[in-house]
């Protein structure tokens, strides 16, 4: 029987028609085989302030398994409009170039070069649509996991979200993401499954709604999971009939020495319940049962549950947290900025009438520079790859108002890309669920909780090296001139 | 080689955990093939007054595909919660119960039941999330589709989201759906292919770039793609160098007698820019060059530019139509509405302070109201299955706000419910995109202007039938004597 995995899946076939156009364009013009760097990055927006990066493993994976099937080459065909030379080379089809990243976890900001690509530009292109769909949804899923952990603090975050994402692999890549991001569990369970995370639930309204009652119904739930009995309280009323219902079930588990795990509420008020709630459980000799909620939480609810002193342990978080409900994407794109002519590297530009969608040029990483003493990120510059950069001593300026220079002492410098893929061939050990999740905790306790805070962040610095500012200076000078 | 098709996916799996649980609870209780009654339905919102109900096929064949594999049972005994009897009774766990829904491409409302589950306890209970997962993506992208279209009027729309889509199943689906709503094509290749949509796409800025100057780069792609010629002309300056390479080309195609079909604006003012392109092409002899437009567009975009008197005849729209970036989520739910007991239907009643959470009980359809004479909708009616509407004269009224009544004569009724499943086997003729795609064209225009408009529409009646609101109040009063 075939296995539910979502990684055997072929989607060489998931790109837009015109990367297929111009491929075409490229062979025919005998131009396929030139190298090209192209980097995923996003631009500024205004409600995330940072983000943390991920779907790396899914990329690679999407990139070792390019292959063309006949029926697609036939389906090509059949559009008239590519050449047969062509759609005969397609079928050997395969990505040879390298691959750069940062690992997943990493919290990056606006304008890094998140990911690079250099190949071939018939592959390079062919593989943006799919890189950056990867990609843009599963970064965008860790950093709102990781904004909804921020603000539950010590407290646990469900991801709860799979019947309101947008589509299986929106559920199934959803709850890994947000799981690296710093959610603690999922109710999914083909990606528990496929990635190792911890599963979470209980029962459901319709549970009790099948039982003529709901207090049989929680008994019936406590025989049955003595040791994970978290009963959902508000079928009927959470304060007449729920909880003095769950707290009658508990106590009759007290008397055979099992103790429950809580209650869930899911809907109402949830301040005012919770703290009724828990006054009720306490009052009745359960200090320790667990209060779960959950009902459209995102980032901003949790934070003024918590600021009203709700009394909650557990946040299951659904919707707001599965699609990103306030920023449903962060609109990375993936930009050519050099391509390879005679051998010789020729730095490429994009420019705009808006600044902020000009792009830079040249082969590119990011580097992080962080304090010696205290070991937090001071700021990061963008620059060209295996730049040699000051040891001891740094100016570094804002990128658009240069009067804006910072200087920098007692610093390490970390490159934060990795080689992923040199050849076609992966040349990194991919890490599993648990080390990224582990890393990307490291991570954020790498920076200030100023530039972490959900409302009005502080703006982290992201310069360019002097190098990469000269370069896309005078490219920008020169085309002006034209 | 493995073929590239989503159909084929396992993802029985692709379930809340909490459904297991409970699943292995009604086994051991002996009540897993107590049948039970779910409805799929979504509740009011703010944005969108309608929704194009969509994603039915995928449905179908979820629950006709559903199988536990060894590999998939193995995990389910790792998390040490189920008994081992019901872990191989669920080897050959399949879907045996009835599956109603309205066709997919139906105009629906809020509260109507769009797929209703009779099916074994059991089994309704575990195909929840999955149902929930397909049916709310597909039907949210679908309703953003026909907005879209709407706005667009006569002018066509390309869906160009995949780049940003909730992972890759958002984006073939995705497009799926927005197809079904109304746009015209798709630049996802794989979607193309699995559904037969019609593929579009030119060039992007790459191309541009990949060349020493934009001239060359168009010559070269007119060369290529003579019948699809559609230049990009925003990659340096749009109106003082794309515009006129653009004419130089098309001018030089005509010499040999070839039409170029036209430009493509990806940034800047497009009002401006489009009327500005406009009156360039057709002072140089090109009134019929298209003029393309993509960024950032959604709904309002398209009617403001229109209103603005832009000159635009080919609509591409991208994130904000694949994530529905202004409302991510319907947020349908999936609630039980009856339970048969020693073989007599048990209506069920899910109640909540907030009267819109309050459920309609019982095994339910949806009628629809039709004026013979205009053959326009007048209202829908949600009522028991199988009842005996008056067949010349009825008197409507508001569910809530009973004393707004309506008197209906000269009318036809339609049950919108049709059977797709009976005991497990498809007994539903499912229709191909094309066929669904007109059958929501026609769906369309059987509503008045004012239900479908984009910003405060009239509110389209969704009553109850007399019986129904019967039934809910009797079981409202009886809880409340509880």
């Amino acid at each position: 029987m075939q296995e539910t995995t979502t990684n055997s899946r072929n989607l060489t076939m998931l790109t837009d028609f015109y990367q297929l156009t111009m491929a075409n364009g490229y062979f025919l013009e005998g131009r396929e085989n030139r190298e090209a760097v192209f980097d995923i990055f996003f631009r500024e927006n205004n409600e995330y302030n940072y983000a943390i990066f991920a779907g790396l493993q899914q990329a690679v994976e999407y990139l070792t398994n390019l292959s063309f099937s006949d029926s697609d080459i036939e389906y090509l065909r059949e559009q008239k409009i590519f050449d047969e030379v062509f759609l005969q080379h397609l079928k050997s089809f395969k990505f040879t170039g390298d691959l750069y990243a940062v690992p997943e976890g990493t919290m990056v900001f606006p304008m890094e070069p998140l990911l690079t690509v250099k190949a071939p530009l018939e592959q390079a292109q062919i593989v943006e649509t799919a890189l950056l769909t990867i990609i843009n949804h599963q970064t965008l899923i860790a950093t709102k996991g990781a904004r909804v952990k921020q603000a539950a603090g010590n407290t646990s975050v469900l991801e709860f979200g799979l019947r309101r994402a947008q589509g299986p692999d929106a559920g199934i890549f959803g709850a890994r993401a947000a799981v690296i991001g710093g959610c603690d569990a999922t109710s999914n369970v083909l990606s528990a499954k496929l990635f190792d995370i911890p599963c979470a639930g209980t029962h459901s309204h319709s549970w009790v709604m099948s039982f003529p009652d709901e207090l049989t119904a929680f008994r019936e739930y406590a025989r049955l999971y003595p040791t994970n009995c978290l009963l959902l309280v508000d079928t009927y009323d959470t304060l007449k009939s729920g909880v003095p219902n769950a707290i009658k079930v508990f106590k009759e588990m007290r008397e055979k020495g099992i103790e429950a795990k809580g209650i869930r509420l899911d809907s109402g008020d949830l301040s005012y319940l919770s703290k009724k709630a828990r006054v009720m459980l306490d009052e009745q000799g359960f200090p320790n049962a667990k209060i779960c909620v959950s009902s459209d939480l995102d980032e901003y609810l949790i934070q003024s549950l918590i600021s009203q002193g709700a009394k909650i342990d557990i946040w299951g978080v659904g919707t707001k947290l599965i699609t990103s409900f306030n920023l449903p994407s962060l609109g990375g794109v993936y930009k050519m900025s050099a391509i390879y002519e005679n051998g010789k590297q020729v730095p490429k530009i994009k420019i705009s009438n808006n600044i902020t969608k000009i792009t830079n040029p040249g082969y590119k990483t990011c580097y992080r520079i962080y304090n010696k003493e205290t070991g937090f990120a001071e700021a990061d510059l963008i620059g060209l790859r295996d730049e040699k950069l000051p040891k001891d001593k740094m100016t570094i300026f804002h990128p658009i108002e240069t009067w804006k220079r910072t200087e920098l002492t007692n610093y390490v410098i970390k490159d934060l890309h990795v080689k992923i893929i040199e050849r076609g061939k992966v040349c990194y050990n991919l890490p599993t669920l648990k080390e990224i999740k582990e890393y990307c905790n490291a991570e954020k306790g790498t920076f200030w909780e100023e530039y972490k805070r959900l409302q009005n962040p502080q703006g982290y610095k992201v310069d360019l090296t002097e190098k990469l500012y000269k370069l896309k200076n005078e490219m920008l000078i020169s085309l002006g001139k034209k």
